[in-house]
């Protein structure tokens, strides 16, 4: 029973714990040597090239991903071959473009902010014009950690966006969204395996800055159970409706009039959700080897009444988090201290804090001090 | 910061897991290419060989063990080498031999089975005679899981011991016990760093059958709030009595008339201690990699009122525990499961079953289901 992973990032490292632990065999295909899941990079080479993908493949059981970039043609190739793709070309179809994403989840009737298509300065002016002036522009293809991304209040901020579909010359459009006024973010994130069983972990809040993942709390405090109760029955809707095999996020928008809205999908184990590693009792990374494998998923409940994870963005400058080990772990016994390998870089994820407990304001306290330590 | 490893069994594989977390690098010095611990084995070879092992050793910061079996030569070349090794072999040579080991304790004061070092089968014959007729008898060493240890009511049943004591001619004796009338095992687990730093987990209650742990309950159910305090005083004794660094973990008699006795010691992550990758906010594997490192101990509460563990012997016959998972994980979403990737054979440790809850009942009734899925 051997698992493949195609990407070598953080999110295929955190597989190999969960992946050792049950005792299932991983595989890597890596973009190049050194990267953060090296340990289980059993090759290495270019996901966009469809022999090097299709020889990776057939060393494996099932195929699943550190990110969301392999070409359709490339997943549906490996199909063709009746290779076990999880999830499959058609879900994940809707995570590679956010044009494909938005009028899906419009035609399933979930809520979403207002949006539109717009192909050119014309179009996206007549929706400003609706919209107070002002609204969110987005790539429909390639944008993450908030690039692609783009609060704006004149068509004129998106000219090179609109340069380059014509260049581009598909026929191509942006997507564009009324700017949401949210009193918070939520995730929401379920597994669901091939044979249709769909297991969710609590809501929880995110914070964002410049467009990353920066602070989870899980569950979300103070959150209705309306709200829960929604969130939970959006993320179900958007698996089973798009298909969706492995483990799903579903980034929301807790509006101030109390709505819950759609803004992000992603078909894969999820920054929103490294908190159940230390934090519940089956983490998104073993979820999602035991739902690509087709096993029944394990239960979703918290440890402990609250948890925290602070993202380590950049790292300490020209130093490695465990550099720094020596100060943060004697003054935060209680933390959780993930370190993904990676060179420092400013706006990086290098790493991520957890720490779990009784107390929420205990528990943000030592987090956010604990991750201190690691931002110069 | 990178660990090395001696030894590629499970204990080794099982700190993969927490190095990943962390971002420390480990490297193991396998036996035999495909064993337990294969995806950090960096070298396959004799333990037993200086030229090996000081090979290994020169490529990590410091050198810690799988097993407690590497000669003491080997050891003291590595530390006249300026090489870091923890445990030492100054406290390895108490889990080594364990006429040594009763010695020391005995000087140190510390509550142990009578016992006495048999040279001869008249020596044999006079403590039997002191001691109704029955004892336990061990040879000094080589043993574990059981082996080397039989209870006797006749000194024939050890003459194979003698006649090899006689072979070697090194002048070795046997190791003699009292048979101590107890209520139940337990297990004190603790780890210390080079620079001094102590921290203890839970006492826990361990059942053995025939030699070999079976089933461990976090914390030992009822005991006493002095049980619990002899035994971390015990251990904290020993640990800085025999300078051990790293996990110690110290096998207890808690006897019908309430005392607390040594029965045997560990200098590395034990079988006591598994239900802690699950249940303790730090596993045990994780504090181990901390402590060789000299880093802050983590905490070492738990994470939910109660944890039981259950070991897997044998496993199933010409399967996999994998090959299982489909109904256990259907039958029992809460339970953890932990495959070593060994193959099945009768006795073998061959991976294990953790179930943490509120209601210890409930614990021990979805472990034992668990676990029994994957018995014959």
């Amino acid at each position: 029973m051997t698992v493949g992973v195609i990407g070598g990032g953080q999110l295929a490292r955190m597989m190999v714990p969960a992946a050792l632990e049950l005792g299932v065999g991983i595989r890597v295909l890596a973009e190049a040597p050194g990267m953060s899941a090296a340990i289980a990079a059993s090759a290495v080479g270019d996901y966009r090239d469809l022999e090097t993908v299709l020889e990776f493949a057939r060393s494996v059981d099932v195929v699943t991903f550190d990110h969301e970039h392999v070409p359709q043609h490339v997943l549906r190739a490996l199909v063709a071959e009746g290779i076990a793709v999880h999830p499959g070309p058609d879900a994940l179809q809707y995570a590679q473009d956010k044009l494909l994403m938005r009028r899906k989840l419009s035609e399933l009737g979930l809520p979403v902010p207002d949006w539109a298509a717009v192909e050119n300065p014309e179009q996206l002016q007549a929706f400003l014009a609706e919209h107070d002036g002002r609204a969110v522009a987005k790539t429909a293809r390639g944008g993450y950690d908030g690039k692609g991304v783009r609060v704006i209040d004149g068509v004129a901020e998106v000219d090179d966006w609109f340069a380059a579909l014509a260049e581009d010359g598909n026929g191509g459009a942006l997507l564009v969204e009324e700017l949401v006024d949210f009193r918070r973010e939520l995730a929401q994130q379920v597994a669901r395996r091939p044979s249709g069983e769909i297991v969710p972990w609590p809501v929880v809040q995110t914070v964002q800055r410049g467009g990353i993942c920066a602070e989870v709390v899980a569950p979300a405090p103070g959150a209705a159970a309306r709200v829960a109760e929604v969130s939970e029955d959006i993320a179900v809707r958007i698996a089973e409706g798009l298909g969706v095999t492995g483990v799903l996020a579903v980034e929301l928008f807790e509006t101030l009039d109390g709505r819950v809205l759609v803004n992000e999908l992603a078909m894969r184990p999820h920054n929103s959700g490294h908190w159940t590693i230390d934090g519940s009792t089956t983490s998104q990374f073993e979820q999602h080897l035991r739902a690509v494998l087709d096993l029944p998923l394990g239960a979703t409940g918290t440890l402990q009444p609250w948890a925290m994870m602070i993202n380590v963005l950049g790292g300490p400058e020209g130093e490695s988090m465990p550099d720094r080990y020596a100060g943060a772990m004697r003054e935060h016994p209680t933390a959780k201290f993930h370190s993904y390998d990676k060179e420092s870089r400013p706006g990086r994820k290098v790493g991520h804090v957890t720490v779990c407990g009784d107390d929420l304001d205990e528990v943000a306290y030592q987090a956010r001090g604990a991750a201190a330590f690691f931002q110069d």
